[in-house]
C-alpha cells in the first residue's frame, strides 16, 4: 500500500487517501472553454479559455500555506470549523478521500458525526464548475450546522491582478441578487463578461468583501465569519471581491442534504450588457443556475461527461495481464494527452498561467498522442499552428490562445519548429486518411495575403532544414533546437536576459545532429506524403536530401561510439567524447536512432548502447553526462541549471521515449518496455520521493548529480504525455496507423504472451489479437483480417461501421 | 487620542500602538541602494536598486493573511511561540509599540516576562539591513528561551520569481558558513552578485528550506521548527531557499541579551567570484558581516543616521505655535518626499515593484520637493531624466532605473512631459545658482550621437507645445497629460487594453487646457532663464507665444464660470457647463489660475470659487464633478473607474496643491491653509476611515460618490508629496528660492501672527521671522536683512557661511 493514494482502476480515479500529499496532486476539470485546476484539498482556480486574460478565480503561487485559497467550504458545528477538503483549517478529519476522475474530483470527508461528500466537476457544453455538496448526519443526535463558501475573484487578468494594485483595489464591483453573487468588476467599462457564484437554495446571508468575510490580518484558516457563524452581509467596493454564502441547516440522524453551487461565467452580448444602470443582464446567468439547480440535473452531467471520456478513450484500447500497463494505457497515459492539448503548458501548479502562449512545438508534438481521439480537433489546430508559420517555413516559438497570433516577445528561429508540423499532419492524415487539408489554403504569419496550401507549408517546413545548413552540411541550430537551452548563438553576460530571446551570434555555425535525425526521420513523412499525392519528382528529390543528410550525420555527426549533439559557435564539438561535460547526450541518440541513421554500420544499436550505459538510472535516462559545473557562455542555459536538474543531467521525461522508440525499432522490445516502465507514473515505487503526481508524468525528474535524484517537477504540462502514449501504444504495443490502413508491428519484452488492441479507426472497429507463442520481442509470422491472411504488417482500411477481429502471431 | 498611533514630534517618529492597523503601516529604509519597506508587524522586503530586477527577499502582495512573510522572528518560550511583531502567530502580546523613525523602525513589544526590542534600520552607504533584537527577562524567573529568525529569498527577478515556476523550483542555491547563510541562486551563472543573513553569534541551527521549516502544508504562522523548538538544519536544493537561525538562551532575571542580524547584499568582480568550485568568494561578506557585529557598531550606524536626516531636514525649518503644521513641514512632508525622489513610483504596498520604471514627469515634479536638500542628487536625476527626451522634445514616459533608458513599452507621447522638465530645471537653478547645468551636453534619446545643451533640451520642451497645437490653438493632448486617465485620443475597446499605449485616433484634434494653463505658467520660467542668461530675444518670443497662449484659452479655454478642462477629438468640450457629466476638472482651475490667465477679467477667483463650490469636501478636493457613470469611448480610463474612485471623482491628491497654490497667489492665505490641512495627514481625524498611514500623503481619498468616502488608497508614492511640501513650503509660508536670492510673500491665514523660517540656501544661514500683526493673509509691508531695509520681497543671495536674519512685517 502506497503512502499516499493508489489507482482504483474500475472507477477510472486515483484515490488519495490523506490530504498532506508532498506536493498539490491536482486534476482538471473542463475540456473546453471553462477549465479549473483542483487540488487534493480544493486548492486551484478558473479560467475562460485563456488563464492569463480569462482569470475567473484568483490563486496564489508558491504560497505559504502551500496552495491556500482557491475555492472552500467552512463548516461550523457547533463552534468547531472545518474544512471538507481538510485546508485551509486543518481540523483533523476522523475520514478523508479525495478521488481524482476523469474530468471530475470527489472528495469524501467526516468530521464528528457528519460526512461531507464534494463533487466539483465541469459540465460538458457550459462555462462553469459545478459544486454538488452533500452533507450527511451519520451521529445520533441532531445536528445544527452552518455551511460557508467562499471563492475569491481574479480581475479578470492574472498578470495585472497580481500586481497592479494602484488601480485594482479601487475597480472591485459585485452585485448580490438573492442566492447569486455576481462579480462585474471592469463590467462597467470595456469587458462584456461576467463572473457569478450561486447557490440551489436560498442563503441565511452571504459576504463580498474578502476582509470582512476574513476580518483584518486574518488567513483564511482563521477566516472571522465562519467562526463566528454569522456573514456580515459585507458589499465589495474595491480592494478583493470575494463570493461567500451563508447556509444554516439541521440534520436529523441519518438525514443528508445536498447543496450545488454554480460558479459560472457568462458573456453578453454588447448591445444587451445592462438590464438598468448600473445593474447587469442576467439572463443569461440565471438560465445557466437553473440548469445545475437540483441534484438530478449534476448527475445527468456527470453522466453525459463519463460518456464522453467513455468515447474518447474508446478509441484505443489494450487488453492484457498488467495492470499498471492498462491503466497507462488506458486511462492515465490519454488522459493526460488529452489535457496537455487543451493547456498547451499554460496552466498548471507549475506552469503559472501567466507565463506564455501555446507553444509551436509543443502543441504539434501533442498533436502525436490525441490526434486519434478527437481528430477533427487536430485538424483545426493544425490549421492554426500552419497559419502563423513564417513565409521562409521558420515559426514563432509562442502564439496566443485568444488571438492565434504568433508571439514575437517569446522568440522564435528554433530551427526545429518546422520539422514537428510534418509530423503532426502526417499523423493527422494517418488518422484521418483526409488528404484534402494538404490542399487548404493557409496565411503564413496570419496575413491572408500570404496565404497557401498547407503542403505548401510542409514543402517550406522541409526545405527550411535544407535552406540552413552550417559548415558541416548539418542543420543550423538557430536559437535552440528541441532543448531550449543548449543556446549555442547566445552567448549571454547578462543577468536575467532571457535564452529564448536574446542572442548575439549570426547563428551561421552552430549545428544541431538532433535537427538532422529528426529530419531523416520525419523527412520521410514528407517523402510519402509526396507519393501518395503522385508529387514522384518532389519525393525523389526529398529522398535524396534524406540521404544526403544521413551521409553527413554518419561522415560529421558520429563520434565513434555514440552520435554527437552539435556543433557550436566555433565548430568545436558538443556532446562528444572529447568533451570534459556534456560528452554525450539523449536527444540525438533517440532521433538518430529512431531514423536509422549508420543501420548498416551499427550506429543505431551503439548509440542505444552507450545511452543504457552512460545516461540511464533507475528513474529514467538523464539528458547528458557529465553534468556542467559551471556557466558555459557558449552553451548557454542548460549549463545553468544546478547539476542533476532540468536539462543539465536531470531526466527530461519528454526526450526518453524517443530512446524507447529507437529501442522497439531496433528491435529490443525488453529494453524499450523497461525504459517505459522507469518513467511511467503507474510504476512509481517511492511517492514521497517523487513528490508529484504519480497518476501523471512531469516534465523532469533530478538526475544522479542532483542530491534530491528521483524527485520528480513540473508536472501535467509535458510532452512527455503525447510522445509516452506514441512510444506505448504505436511503437511497444505496436498498433500504429497508415495512409493505407493500420500496421500491426510490436516489440515487446519478451515475456508478454498475449495481448489484444481494440481500436477505432476510420469509422471501423478492430479487434486486435496479438499472440506471442515463442516469446520474442519483435516479429509478425501471421496476420489474419477476419479470418483471412493478409500480406505485410498493414491491415488495409475497413468500411467505416464494420467490426474486423484481426490475428497476429509474433515470432 | 487616535486608535491606531499618534506623532512624537521630539523623536520624530510616528508611534504605532496597535498591530492591527486598518492596513498595514509601513516605513522605507534606505536611502541609495539598498532599500528595505517594513511594516508595523515587521512584513515587508528589502531590493538593491531596483524593485523588479535586484530583489532580495520575496513578498507576497495582497495576501491572506495580509502581510504575511516578510522577515520575521519567533520566541519558544517554553513551548509557548510569539513573534516581536505580532505576525504571523497573532499570539497575544503583553505590550506592543511600533515606531517608524527617519530610516529606521523599533518594536518594542512583550509577553509574559520577555521584552523584545527590534531596531531595524539600513545604515548609510552599506548594502544591508540591520536587525539589532534585544531580549529582556523582566520576570522574577530565569527564562530559557528559543529564538529563530526567518527570511525567505527572492530569486532576484520579482516578475519572474513569482511566474516562472517550471524554472525557479529547480535554482535555489545556498550555501551555510558558520552563522551566516548564503543566497546563491544563479551565481553560478551570469549573476556576480549574491544575499546573506547573518547573526553576530553562534547557532544552535539552521534552516534553508522552506518547506523543512514550515513543515508540509503549515503557513508562518505554525512553522513547525520554532514550535518544535529544533532546527532541522536543511540546505535548499531548488524549490524556496530561506534563511533561519536557530539561537538558544538563558536570561536570568533582569538579564537581557542583544544579537545583531544583517542582511546584505553583495557583489563581486567578475574574476573574484569563487574562492574554490562552487564556492563563492565570501571576503566581501564577511567584511561586512564584521561592520556590524556588536550593539555599539549598531549605535554608531544610528547615530550617521540621525545626523544625515538632521542634516537634510535643516534645510527647511519652521518655528510656529501649530504643532500639526511643524510635523508636516519640518518631519514627515520632507521625508516623504525624499523616498519619493529615492523609489519614484516602483516600490509601496500598493506599487507591486515590477510593474513601472521612473516616470518622466514623476521624478520632474518630486524635484520640486527635495532640490533643496540634495541638490548634487537633483542635478544628476535632472540630466538623466534630459537623456531620455526625444528629439522633438516629447519624452519617453518611463526610464528604467538601472539602465537610464526610455522605455517605450509603457508609451509616450503624453504632452504635459517636456513643460515639466522647465519646471525642474528652472527650480533646480533657483535653488543652487548652478547656470553651469544649461552647459550640458545632454543626449537625446540616449544616444550620444544626438546631444545637445540642457538648454537646447529646454528650449525643445517648449517649443515642443508650440509645434503641437490643435483646432483651437490650444495644446494637442497626446496620448494624456498629466491625468493619465483622460485618454481622448485612445477609443479603446478591447477589455484590458493599455489606455496607456493604445490608441486609434491621430491626436491632431483633442486639446488640453491643463497643458495651456501649465504652458504659461511653466514657460515664465523659461523666459526668465533666457533673460537671466541674456537671450533678450528669445525671451520675448517666448513671452509672444505665452501670451499668445493666454489669449487663446480666454477665447477657447473659459466656459463663463470656470475653466474648461479640454476638446475632445470631435471637439466637444470637456469639463464644460454643456457636460451631463464631468462638468468642472481641478487641474485646469488649478495651473490656469496659478498663470492668473484672465486675470483682469476676473477668471482665477470666479474658478477657485467653483473649486469650493462644486468640488471641494471634507478630505479635499475631487478630481471632477459629476462623476462618470458609464463609460465613455472618448474620454478613456477615466471613466472606466467607479465613481468616487481615483480619477472619476476621487480625491486625487496631487492636483490639490495646485489650487492652494493658485489661492495663495490669489491672495487668500486662509482658503489656501484650510484646503491644506483637508489633505495633510497631520490633521486626520479617523485613523480607521482613512485606512492608510496617517503619517504620510496617499495618492487618493475616494470621493463623495464613493460608498468609502474619506477612505484612502495608494500611500507613500505620490506626487502629492513634492507638490504639498511645495504649496505649504514656498506659497503659503511664501519663502522660496529665486535666481537671485530668497523671495518672501506668505500667504497665510489670518489668524497666524507670526513664524520664523531657518532656511540653508546656497551655503548661507538665514533666518526669516515674519509677524502678522494686523491679521492679514498676504502682503509684505517691511523687510530687513540683517536690520537694513530691503526693497521689494527677495532678499539677495549672502556670502556662503554668515548667518542672516531676516525681518519681515505683513500688513
Amino acid at each position: 500500500m502506497q503512502e499516499y493514494g493508489h489507482f482504483d482502476d474500475s472507477a477510472r480515479e486515483f484515490v488519495i487517501t490523506t490530504p498532506k500529499t508532498p506536493f498539490p496532486w491536482i486534476n482538471y476539470l473542463g475540456t473546453e472553454a471553462f477549465f479549473s485546476l483542483m487540488s487534493q484539498t480544493g486548492g486551484g482556480y478558473s479560467f475562460y479559455r485563456d488563464a492569463r486574460l480569462r482569470r475567473i478565480t484568483r490563486y496564489r503561487y508558491n504560497n505559504v500555506p502551500v496552495d491556500a485559497g482557491g475555492r472552500c467550504f467552512y463548516l461550523n458545528d457547533n463552534g468547531e470549523v472545518w474544512n471538507p477538503g481538510w485546508a485551509p483549517c486543518k481540523t483533523e478529519l476522523d475520514s478523508y478521500e479525495c478521488r481524482h476522475g476523469l474530468g471530475y474530483t470527489r472528495i469524501n470527508s467526516s468530521r464528528n458525526g457528519v460526512t461531507a461528500d464534494l463533487l466539483t466537476m465541469v459540465p460538458l457544453g457550459k462555462d462553469c464548475e459545478v459544486q454538488q455538496l452533500t452533507l450527511t448526519n451519520t451521529s445520533k443526535e441532531t445536528k445544527s450546522l452552518k455551511l460557508f463558501s467562499l471563492t475569491e475573484f481574479c480581475l479578470w487578468n492574472a498578470m495585472d491582478d497580481s500586481s497592479n494594485f494602484q488601480r485594482n483595489w479601487s475597480i472591485g464591483e459585485v452585485e448580490v441578487i438573492g442566492s447569486a453573487i455576481y462579480h462585474k468588476t471592469e463590467y462597467r467599462e470595456r469587458r462584456n463578461h461576467f463572473a457569478f457564484y450561486s447557490v440551489n437554495q436560498p442563503v441565511a446571508g452571504f459576504d463580498t468583501d474578502r476582509n470582512a468575510f476574513l476580518g483584518p490580518y486574518n488567513g483564511f484558516h482563521d477566516a472571522q465569519v465562519p467562526f463566528i457563524g454569522e456573514s456580515r452581509q459585507s458589499v465589495a467596493h474595491g480592494w478583493a471581491p470575494v463570493a461567500s454564502h451563508a447556509l444554516h441547516l439541521t440534520l436529523k440522524p441519518g438525514e443528508s442534504k445536498t447543496y450545488v453551487f454554480v460558479l459560472g461565467y457568462i458573456e453578453n452580448d454588447p448591445a444587451e450588457k445592462w438590464e438598468a444602470p448600473h445593474i447587469i443582464n442576467k439572463a443569461r446567468a440565471t438560465a445557466l443556475q437553473a440548469e445545475f439547480d437540483t441534484p438530478e440535473k449534476v448527475d445527468q452531467a456527470m453522466a453525459a461527461l463519463r460518456d464522453s471520456w467513455e468515447s474518447l478513450l474508446g478509441k484505443y484500447v489494450l487488453e492484457c495481464a498488467d495492470d499498471k500497463l492498462l491503466r497507462s494505457v488506458n486511462i492515465w497515459n490519454p488522459y493526460q494527452v488529452m489535457i496537455t492539448f487543451n493547456m498547451s503548458r499554460s496552466a498548471s501548479y507549475f506552469e503559472s498561467g501567466i507565463g506564455r502562449g501555446m507553444g509551436f512545438r509543443d502543441s504539434n508534438q501533442d498533436l502525436l498522442g490525441f490526434v486519434h481521439m478527437v481528430p477533427e480537433r487536430a485538424r483545426e489546430r493544425l490549421l492554426d499552428l500552419a497559419a502563423t508559420q513564417l513565409e521562409d517555413g521558420g515559426a514563432y516559438h509562442q502564439y496566443q490562445p485568444l488571438t492565434k497570433r504568433g508571439n514575437a516577445e517569446m522568440g522564435g528561429n528554433f530551427n526545429d519548429d518546422p520539422l514537428w508540423m510534418i509530423a503532426s499532419t502526417a499523423a493527422y492524415i494517418k488518422e484521418t486518411g483526409d488528404m484534402a487539408i494538404l490542399e487548404e489554403v493557409v496565411p503564413f504569419e496570419n496575413d491572408d495575403d500570404k496565404a497557401a496550401s498547407m503542403f505548401e507549408h510542409l514543402k517550406r517546413s522541409f526545405y527550411h532544414v535544407i535552406n540552413n545548413r552550417g559548415p558541416h552540411g548539418l542543420p543550423l541550430i538557430g536559437r535552440a533546437d528541441w532543448n531550449d537551452c543548449l543556446n549555442l548563438n547566445c552567448f549571454s553576460t547578462e543577468p536575467g536576459d532571457s535564452f529564448q530571446t536574446c542572442g548575439n551570434k549570426d547563428g551561421r555555425n552552430a549545428e544541431s545532429v538532433l535537427i538532422a535525425g529528426m529530419f531523416c526521420f520525419i523527412g520521410r513523412d514528407y517523402v510519402e506524403l509526396c507519393r501518395v499525392n503522385g508529387l514522384t519528382e518532389e519525393a525523389e528529390k526529398a529522398e535524396a536530401h534524406i540521404a544526403e543528410m544521413e551521409a553527413c550525420v554518419k561522415e560529421h555527426g558520429w563520434d565513434g561510439g555514440w552520435y554527437l549533439r552539435a556543433y557550436d559557435d566555433a565548430g568545436r564539438k558538443v556532446g562528444g567524447e572529447s568533451c570534459d561535460e556534456g560528452q554525450i547526450f539523449i536527444e540525438s541518440q533517440g532521433f538518430c536512432a529512431m531514423a536509422e541513421i549508420g543501420k548498416d554500420e551499427g550506429m543505431p544499436g551503439k548509440a542505444l548502447d552507450a545511452v543504457a550505459e552512460r545516461l540511464e538510472t533507475e528513474h529514467g535516462i538523464v539528458l547528458q553526462q557529465p553534468a556542467y559545473q559551471t556557466y558555459h557562455l557558449n552553451l548557454g542555459e542548460i549549463s545553468s541549471y544546478p547539476p542533476g536538474y532540468k536539462e543539465n543531467a536531470g531526466i527530461f521525461c519528454h526526450n526518453n521515449p524517443w530512446v524507447m522508440i529507437a529501442e522497439a525499432i531496433y528491435g529490443r522490445g525488453d529494453r524499450a518496455f523497461e525504459l517505459f516502465t522507469k518513467v511511467s507514473p503507474a510504476w512509481i515505487k517511492d511517492q514521497t520521493l517523487h513528490t508529484t503526481e504519480p497518476y501523471v508524468y512531469s516534465q523532469m525528474i533530478a538526475g544522479t548529480d542532483a542530491p534530491t535524484h528521483g524527485e520528480a517537477k513540473n508536472s501535467w504540462l509535458t510532452g512527455t504525455a503525447a510522445w509516452m502514449y506514441v512510444a506505448i501504444s504505436q511503437w511497444i504495443l505496436g498498433v500504429r496507423s497508415h495512409y493505407n490502413g493500420l500496421i500491426i508491428d510490436p516489440s515487446i519484452p519478451a515475456s508478454m504472451d498475449r495481448f489484444t488492441v481494440k481500436r477505432e479507426f476510420r469509422g471501423a472497429h478492430y479487434e486486435i489479437r496479438i499472440s506471442n507463442p515463442d516469446r520474442v520481442c519483435k516479429g509478425i509470422t501471421s496476420l489474419k483480417l477476419n479470418g483471412q491472411t493478409i500480406d505485410g504488417q498493414c491491415i488495409p482500411v475497413q468500411p467505416a461501421g464494420t467490426r474486423n477481429i484481426i490475428e497476429a502471431v509474433m515470432g
